[in-house]
């Protein structure tokens, strides 16, 4: 068992009580993180009324001018119908449009309006502001490794062995 | 920038599209990860009608029979409300019981019932195995390593400096 000092001080009690096996799963560890960073970014982001779909969708749409929904919906495994309600509020406040896809009639092309452009920018300054704060206790290395290790996580990889348990 | 290969293969563009800043933001990595290690959660503990803040709700009363409310909401940071809609729901089921407190009499005893023992048997034997699923692309340095660094995000550390920006 090698932890961090900080790690250890806060492991076995909290409020007091004993925490049985909580502190050895990392399901609890990813949902405790999961809610300081985003009640965080609600206190930053959030004050422009953004949620963490909307900004990702918004990064998506200026890195790619002119993307359709349901690349969106995949690179941010988003469903569509999730995605659709993310680009209609969006639209309703005037930060993105609808055109139509000259490749395909029946979807659209998405793009940043100059509102949607410059809130952006102010978004990414307030992101820049927020990453640093939630990750303070953190050095550069140990950002990257989390960030490599959550990647991993998520990220497919090779096919599982036949016959695991389960 | 040190990534390990499978962190780096993904980078850059997913679905074909040029993902800007999202790879490097830690909120980014942390609820992907969340909505990865959660959808196998609900496969799994899930199908006995179970959530995670159930789960964790359960394993503290197992730890500190006797416990309050209000001792399990401020261990796990639920708000008290939320908390009080986990024990009806469990009590419901029949899995706990709230008794008189000897200590208070304003507040509950909480304690697993027999069905609530046993079926919490099963669900850490269940957690185990999808513990040991959503991190099997990690060795157990790697999984130790992250279980540290996720705590540090969502432990308090000590007072941030005087006058940082923002």
């Amino acid at each position: 068992m090698k932890d961090g000092g900080a790690a250890a001080k806060g492991r076995g009690k909290t409020a007091g009580l004993r925490m049985g096996i909580l502190p050895d799963l990392l399901a609890y560890h990813l949902r405790c993180a999961h809610v300081a960073v985003f009640q965080h970014f609600n206190r930053t982001l959030g004050v422009h009324g953004i949620s963490g779909p909307q900004f990702g969708t918004l990064l998506l749409i200026e890195a790619n001018p002119g993307v359709s929904q349901s690349s969106i919906a995949e690179a941010l495994r988003f469903d569509r119908s999730t995605l659709v309600q993310i680009v209609d509020r969006l639209e309703d406040r005037g930060l993105v449009k609808r055109e139509p896809s000259a490749q395909d009639r029946r979807s659209h092309a998405l793009r940043l309006t100059e509102d949607g452009a410059a809130l952006l920018d102010e978004l990414k300054a307030l992101s820049d502001e927020h990453e640093g704060i939630v990750a303070e206790t953190l050095n550069e290395d140990e950002r990257k490794s989390l960030l490599a290790l959550l990647e991993r996580l998520h990220t497919p990889g090779p096919p599982r062995p036949e016959g695991r348990a389960g």
